[in-house]
């Protein structure tokens, strides 16, 4: 079989390996897609050096049929189509204990603490299997893992039918996010500079304003009757979306913390005070969130086809990473595994 | 009559007027005290002149008696004892009309906005008095105000029994939240590095710790087997506050914002995403709160007598200014306006 393998900064390779059974507690998954997300990325260019060790197969969004069950494995037939909750909690730490265990503090993250899903047959252990209705096309599943963030997002954001959200940042889960709280009523408009983004999510029916054009607080005053908006996503990761995100909001209004800022930003406090505003930080997902993501993608919610920019054969991997890296024209980039276990 | 007039930067002159009657829809009261706020001194230093006209009569802080009733106005007893929620909202603006009339845009403050407490009668809008028990001293119901300030951002943590909470910033705020917080079931710990504060926490039976001396951080930790706290107030007004508030906190932990930042604070986003920590405003009261607050002074739940510093009669306002400038050795000072109508 074969398996995606991170050799150092920017050195993937593709390994031929034995399959190995199913371990005690497992399953075997014939992976059918995988997804390549800002994570893999981040990975690719060296930075997580300090988790990903060197020979680790990455990845964790995907797709797949059960391939084989190991010993004392009930309730999975061997064909079923299934996709993985790639995080395993220690039950132990203080995090678990508070019932806060999908971000637990000694997080096994499969795809970078351990083997990921980024190889012809992946052993899982059987409790992050999910099931996937017959229906849906396993390219579509590819993508359950990042909604399933998006509904995470959403759910913290406590937003209900037609509440007034900003999405700042339209890469795939700032999009993920618009879609994902458009569908639960919200009214949604997405904040992105590049003009390849905007189209995407206006491809798939979102408003997207190009905040170096339009001022989207004075839009957003001028749709709520100067109230602001019920809520923000932070998705940008810079310093101006923080801002705009704080300033958008009405008295209570609640800005998700969905994008990693690797330095102390300023923050309008005094306006958190004055307008009793309100900041949840939101990472990963919850059980509960992945069996959301499998209704939404199975529903038709979400357009997974004009979100998927391209799928690209295993051997390929290195020409996807780098149709990546370029940025700009790209949202989900999946590989098709199938076929690959011989 | 006498009156505490705001004649411009550290200006406070006591003025000789005549008693007007209630208007319509208003009652009359006997000021029997007043607390001075921090509010108060901030107008003193003529950091508030954009909102605070020369000629204002400040004071929001008090306890009083029903002097007579005005026209229309009914369910209020002369010689009744009484407190003012001093805030009135306007009913029109978005955020009254989102139902956060508390924090209306267009806000009249008594004592800020319009003449406020510190005059021996003072004509206030009915539906804005608070019948105090018969049996609470009114010194005592002085501090009603401030304790409904402490309410309202106890209510806003979301503090249930039992919830490690840590209070940064020990002055009179501070130390009422620590004692709502407590009287809630509460573990708090208080943040203070002026050692007179820290006594006054220690003699009405909070724990107060000095940042400069012990790490605040590792201390909650080792009380909570690693996790942090559940709550956090901001009350310092400082970046250093800042930083122990966010860091003390276990997953999904809140911090409560109750100071003024006058500046943009560096916050470490990273670990709201992280720890999906929660971040909420709170600003002054709701009409339960104070409701609330006088249930707990009526109590005997605030040690009023040790919190008040200083009584000090009217004449003597310039005093009473000046002691609480020079900071350090005081809490609460009261004046007090009995006989003063005459």
């Amino acid at each position: 079989m074969k398996a995606v393998v991170y050799r150092g900064t920017r050195k993937i390779e593709i390994e031929d390996r034995p399959t190995a059974p199913p371990g005690y507690g497992q399953v075997a998954i014939e992976v059918a897609y995988t997804g390549i997300c800002g994570t893999d990325l981040h990975i690719y260019h060296g930075d997580m050096d300090a988790r990903v060790g060197p020979a680790a197969v990455i990845g964790h969004e995907m797709s797949g049929r059960v391939a084989a069950v190991g010993p004392e494995v009930t309730g999975w037939a061997v064909g079923q189509p299934v996709t993985v909750m790639p995080t395993r909690s220690c039950g132990g730490c203080a995090a678990c204990k508070r019932g806060d265990s999908h971000i637990c503090h000694a997080m096994d993250f499969l795809g970078i603490d351990s083997p990921g899903a980024m190889q012809s047959i992946w052993n899982v252990p059987a409790d992050l299997v999910l099931a996937l209705p017959d229906a849906l096309p396993l390219h579509h599943a590819a993508l359950v893992e990042p909604v399933a963030v998006a509904v995470h997002d959403v759910r913290r954001s406590g937003l209900g039918p037609d509440h007034y959200a900003v999405v700042v940042g339209g890469g795939p889960v700032g999009v993920l996010i618009a879609l994902v709280a458009q569908h639960a009523g919200g009214r949604v408009m997405l904040v992105e500079p590049n003009p390849f983004r905007r189209s995407i999510a206006g491809q798939v029916g979102i408003e997207a304003v190009d905040p170096q054009v339009d001022d989207v607080v004075t839009l957003m005053n001028e749709r709520t009757a100067g109230a602001g908006a019920d809520i923000a996503f932070e998705v940008s990761g810079s310093a101006a979306g923080v801002d705009t995100a704080v300033d958008v909001l009405t008295t209570r209004g609640r800005l998700v913390m969905v994008a990693i800022h690797t330095q102390p930003r300023p923050v309008n406090l005094h306006r958190f005070f004055w307008r009793e505003l309100e900041l949840f930080g939101a990472r990963l997902y919850q059980r509960d969130d992945m069996v959301e993501a499998i209704r939404l993608v199975a529903a038709g919610a979400i357009p997974t086809t004009q979100l998927i920019s391209g799928t690209l054969p295993v051997h390929a991997v290195d020409a996807a990473f780098a149709v990546l890296e370029r940025g700009g024209g790209v949202m989900k980039v999946l590989l098709d595994w199938r076929g690959s276990a011989e």
